[in-house]
């Protein structure tokens, strides 16, 4: 899952990814970008970070950035919006945490000079984390970080469907829906509706039911399985893709298949590991000193 | 994990094993064992048991069991009780079930004379179950089916532990007790405390927690990884393998290792695949007739 | 709780309720309409039930319905809606369950005449429920029996709120929502969130988090507090009461107050306690014959 | 819940109660005790400490500590063993913390002199807490402040029990173990198995099955009720009161009983309300400044 690379040489252009509703995320943002052009990089930026910075020749849209690198400036949203809409295979991520929730982006924003001069020294390791990927019949959706989110259209419907794991029926289950999550989203919204933390080690994704009416505990599957939601009752679902791509499944197609994806998305890593990383946000003390 | 065997031939011996505090298990175990005999098959027949129905020519220990087969007449209970003591590798299990807990026992009593002959006849799949390996300094304990579970010498005393994977500091924690359970050990004790289900398939085991003081959810991890539980107070613990095997971690070495064994255990099937067992008993539905 | 009532003469008119789009619902409901006249006993019917049954002039809305009795024929879902919906102080119930859910309907169909035929000589006693008022600003909601909902309006959407009591802050918290339940409620929606069983005597309501972010237990609060739930982000939310009702809250009243209402709803009971209703719904043996 | 006493001429004696294996505890109890001698209060210490302190003529039991307050130095358990067994009704308690987890103690070391100042002059409110009284057959045991733990007498063996409410049946269980906690209690054991924060000011206790292995919810019962828990097998288990008075039920008698208490506990606040509290404890953000 870790892989040293040899560095230098490796970037050749990078692109930078920033909310460009935070002041301070706009602020790194310019001075990353001053610092790669320094160094003759050139450096592309998300379109509205662009016009902020107005550098309009620098824009750039996620779906384009073949870049060689891509510097995120924001938290685990900003990430998984950008992961979303990259061109596959996606370029290496640097994730600077600029938001409150920070899972993902481990670097804080006052050492984000200092990690990018690591990077282009090949000083870090690359975390290669598996994505999820769903079609609803021929319809492909683009491949998730963290989760397939299925649920009803209406908040507190419950949604009657039945679960396969490739052609074996597992079980038929009514909850308000169903997400399906990597081991990078076991430690997201599956987490909040009572499934496990996976290891970033185990291949296996897992279905976690959220409030479920029938009597239906979280399972892990082998990342080699195929797992398809089948709607009964009604006929029609939306899915969430990582909280921020929306789609529906409608009665023309009943079925959503999820299985691992071909694509990865990968995560430049300086030394803290999965368990550091966790121990701040979720393995929390109950009112010790641990 | 399901492989279908030539059988006719395969057999040469058999041993029984059943609960010998019920009626109907000694009956049928008499039943089988004249069936088998007179398949010219030579049948042996755990110590209590041989002697419960005069037969103490065919009396053998569990741990002597190397015979081709085992049948176990009885619960998940007696399974457990065999695949602890049995030499190995261990024979495959043809399991009955004569218990109220039969997870793992799939057969009916009323077929099981039924079952003995398609056994011989090859008619079945093969079943083969990770077991859990886990050893105190250089003490290896059995191999486990189900799960390890370490806990505090009395009860309502927490246990403060550190847990390790490989050489990863997970996490520290407090609670009554750690279960590390199997694929097969996940629908028993770990969920009770609030663990996923394994999918047969996935590689993996699993970490519950029990009654944790400190915020910490199960996490699963893949099977090549190796666990430890590292006492930090106090300096004792106990360890049950299994509900039937237990032991003591003492000051002279507060480190308890677990991972994937070398042993696996085998269960003849006639088809009735883990969802549709489990159907039976965990995926309940509230109020509706699924 | 319960109360026995000198019966006879007590009812002098009745309604039915039933669910029209099942054709023994609406069977039963023509079977005990003719039985009630034949006893000298005005009837009417829900409108729609009314015209199925080509009774216009027994046409009655639910809002209109000031009779001594009501009859509901159907699932919990009925019970809900019409609950909701009668004018208050709500006339009693009598719920016969033709539904895959009926833990409030006790009766079972092909009892239906025999329960009325009890009903009218005054063999049963009376549960009355109490049930939860809610108000935004100035505007009062019906009067929820098993809950209040508060939530996101676009699914996994978080809820940032903050909640008090009374005067006293409670906690703040990110989750998909909030429900409130009564004791009746406390085995539906709440208990798929994972809140307890609320005991009928105890002077109570549950708050329970649905798929919190952030780490949030289910609190039980007196049954005279008032808890008031206020949106910090985003400015709007969507309000379901018990399923059937749904309102919003907009930035210009951003919380919504919750307590006991003065009204309550009352069910025709023939002996079969709360927990014989629970048993076969909620508190399941896994693999056992308990 | 909350009273204002007068307070001045209120306490003419006091008695201290420290670990005395925590030299911080020790110390600031010689300094609590000289600032009353010095205030010609007459003041008491535990046997240990007395020792410790050499001044074996102010030794007393806590079984004797009939004095007007007792200050307690350390944490929550230094605080349930007292209240288990000083002398009722109990007198009211300054509870200072000096432990790792301290819900019940508010008050820090640091303000240990200051907050003994404000006791004396009247300035503090009185929390009153409701205990929770068992018997077994005949034998009552010490009322719990709490909970009350039934559990197997071996690690790991499940407990098969029948639960009453007055003279109803409840349900029937196989769990490790059973807790019915009170309000306080509530954010203790309880919780650690999966039950509800309980609100001071809510007139119940709440019933919390450990590791259950039939689907069992925690149940919330008003505190006028009386719970029975019959064993049905084994025919003994171990009962634990806080954490710190452990019995038996023997075959004698299986049925432990379990109401209000006629006792309560009463705490000295100085302000920092409940839910204050239990933010520092139990109501924590994953990742979040909130």
């Amino acid at each position: 899952m870790l892989l040293r690379l040899e560095g230098r040489g490796l970037f050749n252009s990078a692109a930078i990814v920033a909310r460009a509703d935070r002041k301070e995320a706009v602020g790194l943002a310019k001075d990353l970008s001053d610092y790669l052009n320094s160094k003759k990089m050139p450096v592309f930026l998300e379109q509205t970070l662009a016009k902020r910075l107005g550098r309009p020749e620098a824009a750039l849209t996620l779906e384009k950035m073949r870049t060689d690198l891509v510097i995120t400036i924001g938290g685990d949203g900003t990430i998984l919006r950008t992961c979303l809409q990259l061109p596959k295979p996606e370029p290496p991520i640097l994730a600077i945490n600029m938001g409150v929730r920070g899972f993902l982006a481990e670097v804080p924003p006052k050492e984000g000079i200092t990690a990018v001069e690591k990077c282009l020294k090949g000083e870090f390791t690359l975390e290669r984390c598996m994505k999820i990927g769903a079609s609803i019949g021929k319809k492909r959706l683009p491949a998730a970080l963290n989760e397939v989110f299925v649920t009803s259209h209406a908040p507190a419907k419950l949604l009657y469907a039945k679960i396969w794991k490739d052609n074996t029926a597992v079980a038929e289950s009514r909850a308000d829906g169903f997400v399906i999550a990597s081991q990078v989203g076991s430690t997201g919204y599956s987490l909040s509706g009572g499934g496990p933390v996976l290891d970033p080690e185990v291949n296996a994704f897992v279905l976690t039911p959220v409030t479920p009416l029938t009597m239906f505990h979280p399972i892990v599957f082998s990342s080699r399985s195929t797992l398809t939601i089948e709607l009964i009752k009604p006929k029609r679902a939306v899915v969430v893709l990582d909280g921020h791509y929306t789609t529906e499944i409608k009665p023309t197609c009943l079925r959503i298949e999820v299985a691992k994806s071909e694509y990865e998305s990968s995560f430049i890593r300086f030394g803290q590991n999965f368990y550091k990383r966790l121990k701040g946000r979720l393995l929390f003390s109950r009112g010790e000193n641990l």
